[in-house]
């Protein structure tokens, strides 16, 4: 895509009250725009991003046997009435009446709407497992929003749910889920870990939070040394992985971690995701019943498993940065190749900036703009493409152009040909 | 996909006060499942149809020139107050407050929100025109929600804006806008009809209301009985089409139609598009504003252009059933076919349907249950899949299978081999 054909309002400074790279790196690389505390609009680079990690963990759902749907954002105040949450919820629920004066909420979370939906059809234990996710907006009013879309008010979140007949049922899909969310992560260039965890105010016994690792993660995590290198392994099963002591800070046991106190490391960490076995805390008062193979009544057992998508933008801009900008791992970079043409006034240059850009279209990112070298190298550098095709004097010398790759800053020369032909491979 | 792996919870019976057609088969045939009084859950096969109308309309606006963001549900009071509309609105829109009492809205309609993002970015005439669109769920607390997804509270909606630098400009994005709507709903094997319209709550001046005509649309469009001629004629032109006469109820004006009154057709209506020239109707209270060639400040000029995503599933419906369930068009429908095997006794059959399924996997329902015939032929009938695949007696006795065209009914046996490379096609 040329720049000037796409929308994106880079700015060179942001308020003083911006402290995280990715929070700094969205709005000034153009990414979202601040609508109000915790409000954003996701602009053409950054919704691009986002909807590509949901590619990603549809691809990785449904592969794993759960079914997409989507429930409405807005619920009835009597779902959480007869779940018992509605009062204990607390002042991140959003709450409001409708024209009627019916109380609704704006969803948090979506256990009761699933448990409303599975139980108007669940009738045998022939009906089970059922597996569901949605990939939709939700609304915590948090007290203090901040770092940008890393906790934002409103935000997107894959939540899935799974209904069993029993405990084993449940923990096969809870396996299954903990299985595809490596999976996710890796396809993402991350190394999370993967903490047992509180489960809060969503319920149930067990549950494990994965985290992204960064200095400026609001989370703190106590782990065995080898969880970092043991995530890091394509080839790790999940039982390897789980069998290495990693817990939240709320669960954390320093007496019983059985962690010998050297190899025990405390690190800072983003969470990205969040797996429950909930049981039947909300089928039992939400009456979501099956008959099983006797004939007796009996309430399925579920799981939730929820990632904070939009929250990975930031995640990954937190792993994948420097001073100037932004790194985008080539897997869900907005455009593989950015292209600056540094002598827009040499026909030369021009032609071949053209040449390549036809050549690698959708893949690419075309400064097409007539502004300084300075400028445009700086902004390429900010929005962070994986690879710079930088147009200049070792062209009209050599007729060769150069190739930069982001990550590590290492340029080389390049013929326009094998060029193009590099980036399409 | 297997029906025992998909989750389609298909209802017998509907309440006595689901009337039209489309809201029966969206819950009959597991489509959608309500949660409370204008509130769905998109079940597997209704979230399906509704990513395929998304991707048609995103395939179509980005064609168009229009970049694709997203803006947040929830936008602040003020916004509204800049616009003039938030005492104007009426209880419609859905009001709230967050836990530090700031009065917030679930946005019925982003004009606000939008120009809340461009007016931080806008500087120059250079910078325009600037063409963005959003596939965003919407909020309107209808007083009587009806008819299902066809009148829902929550409803997704496309809506595109357009800021220009003079009336020119937007003209020439409104006529970009009304040629791709076209060429959408002929994808959809929708004929819709142009009609001119009052622009109500939106403001502004020039406006047309797309319709798909049939008998149960609550709205009532005027037309020159040419109007739905040229709508199916592929190779007409916006001017053609905008030259025929068309009105709303609200816009008709028989004395100066210039329709001769044996050529006036009053047609039944479903709105499912609107498009307005609105001026600086938003722009001028909201502050959009750019230097124009002479360093003078102008607002930007706007458009806004919307399509009801979700209603279009309903529209389609209405369009295309009979009494027995639903005939989705191919361009639409979750899957090109439906497997059926009648004899799962037969080892003969179960091998055929497996092979079958296994060929045409992704683009076919297989009906792997062990349920009656009859059932199984009424289900896939309700469902309405375009392609039948019915393995029976024709199969024991010949070795043929029957193709059964579910638009026409009629049927056709077809050697297994023969139909895989037709349906793969």
């Amino acid at each position: 895509m040329r720049l000037s054909e796409c929308y994106v309002p880079t700015m060179k400074d942001v308020s003083s009250d911006v402290v995280v790279a990715s929070h700094k790196y969205s709005l000034r690389a153009g990414l979202v725009r601040q609508n109000a505390s915790g409000l954003y609009t996701w602009l053409p680079l950054g919704l691009k991003v986002l909807r590509t990690i949901e590619r990603i963990v549809r691809e990785e759902m449904d592969s794993s046997g759960f079914l997409e749907i989507l429930m409405p954002s807005v619920q009835p105040a009597d779902l959480w009435r007869e779940s018992l949450r509605y009062d204990s919820y607390g002042p991140e629920m959003l709450r409001m009446q409708d024209r009627s004066g019916r109380e609704m909420v704006f969803g948090p979370t979506h256990e009761e709407a699933i448990s409303d939906v599975v139980r108007s059809s669940l009738k045998s234990y022939r009906d089970l497992p059922i597996n569901l996710y949605q990939i939709q907006w939700k609304f915590r009013d948090e007290l203090r929003p901040r770092h940008g879309i890393m906790r934002g008010r409103e935000f997107l979140m894959k939540d899935a749910y799974s209904f069993d007949v029993d405990f084993e049922g449940v923990m096969r899909s809870y396996e299954n889920v903990f299985s595809a969310y490596f999976r996710i992560f890796r396809r993402l260039g991350l190394v999370p870990i993967a903490a047992k965890a509180d489960s809060g105010a969503i319920g149930g016994s067990i549950s494990h939070e994965f985290h992204v690792l960064v200095p400026t993660g609001e989370s703190t995590v106590y782990h065995d040394k080898r969880a970092l290198d043991l995530s890091k392994n394509d080839y790790c099963t999940t039982e390897e992985i789980a069998s290495v002591y990693a817990a939240t800070e709320d669960a954390h046991d320093p007496q019983n971690c059985g962690v010998d106190p050297n190899d025990l490391q405390v690190s800072k960490g983003i969470e990205v995701a969040h797996v429950f076995y909930l049981g039947d805390r909300y089928s039992a008062p939400m009456n979501v019943k099956f008959h099983d193979k006797n004939g007796n009544s009996a309430h399925a057992l579920m799981g939730c498993y929820g990632i904070g998508i939009s929250r990975l933008v930031a995640a990954i801009i937190e792993v994948f940065h420097d001073d100037v900008g932004i790194r985008w791992p080539e897997s869900i970079a907005p455009f593989k190749v950015g292209i600056v043409n540094l002598l827009t006034t040499n026909e030369d240059c021009k032609t071949t900036a053209e040449t390549i850009y036809a050549a690698l279209a959708d893949s690419s990112l075309y400064d097409d703009s007539t502004d300084s070298p300075g400028v445009k190298l700086a902004r390429m550098d900010l929005l962070g493409m994986p690879w710079q095709v930088i147009i200049g004097n070792s062209f009209v010398k050599d007729k060769v152009v150069e190739l930069k790759n982001r990550a590590n800053g290492t340029t080389e020369k390049c013929a326009v040909d094998a060029l193009i032909a590099r980036m399409q491979a």
